[in-house]
């Protein structure tokens, strides 16, 4: 090769690297829908949790003496850029966070956006970087929901489909009463679960 | 270029975009320390500590019926590669947590391997891809180590020292009581917070 095109070949090389640097920070998937302005919280909520295929579920430990208990969990809101703004979680009782949920189902979950990738770099605790929490009853699901609620989660996690059948994994869902929602400064934003549910995505 | 020349530029592209790959998906930091093998429970757990920069905070939300209530922060529990298995956090009461916590400690702290990057393309939920909840006492830091904290905290969240000091930001941290964590098939790893505390990183 000659001088030039060591050039040409070290310049393409970095600007192939940054774009795929930026694609790629924080999650494996592209982006399939654009961030919503912080102002649109309705939008703004169901975009996030939508996005996301991951957070904490918490529920009330009895046998920790009534602690707060979040465990991470993957979830589905429902089909790729089709959310319902509803969780549906696959849980076995052989994991803790069911075997609460059945005796107490006052629950919340948590999700952030930093692992989606489009915080760069502010702090995940910066109200810039958004984050919300979704207070309410965590129930097994209903009959005529379960084939929607298990398309949803398989299509967003494949690999459940082939997790043991002797572990018995249920769909669980989070009823939700209550939206904490911080997506830029001056707190959480107003937002009722009815305007949250009714939103066009 | 001939023939030849494309053929070995268009192999070292590739080859270097997938070793970049593999070096950022997930997180933008280099990880500092080898992950540990799953069997070395209490290691392994300081480690998933040590590595990560963000959870969810558990508080029992007295306003939404008695809820458990979990919030994204930022925490630190030491100097990288030199924590102590305590985490420590930068709260405001401006922020419903930190007043929970000043009402109920009882409390839990939730971080999954998943955003390190270190679990690849296995879902969060797979017991292969690690989690740890650590349950106990929410409280303020004691003035003995609010130097050591400050600096843990700052070292690890540089943005910190500037956020605004009429927030009153305070640390916290969080007293270890009991830790659930599963690294692997088989359920949570046998450990006691004595053996989490006292192993050697």
């Amino acid at each position: 090769m000659r001088i030039k095109e060591v050039y040409v070949y070290m310049f393409s090389l970095v600007v192939v690297l940054w774009i795929f640097r930026n694609s790629v920070q924080g999650r494996s998937l592209p982006l399939s829908l654009p961030r919503p302005l912080p102002d649109s919280a309705a939008a703004f909520a169901r975009w996030l949790v939508s996005e996301s295929s991951w957070g904490v579920l918490n529920t009330i430990a009895g046998d920790l003496g009534g602690a707060p208990f979040g465990n991470v969990v993957s979830f589905s809101d429902g089909l790729p850029d089709k959310g319902s703004g509803i969780p549906y979680f696959y849980l076995t009782t052989l994991d803790p966070t069911a075997r609460y949920a059945l005796k107490d189902q006052r629950s919340s979950f948590t999700v952030s956006e930093y692992p989606i990738g489009t915080c760069g770099k502010t702090d995940p605790e910066n109200p810039t970087c958004s984050k919300i929490t979704l207070t309410g009853k965590l129930k097994l699901g209903n009959p005529d929901e379960a084939e929607y609620a298990q398309t949803a989660l398989f299509t967003k996690h494949p690999e459940m489909k082939d997790w043991p059948k002797d572990h018995n994994f249920q769909i669980f869902k989070l009823e939700v009463e209550n939206i904490f929602m911080i997506n830029w400064f001056g707190g959480p934003k107003p937002l009722t679960v009815d305007e949250y549910l009714h939103t066009k995505m």
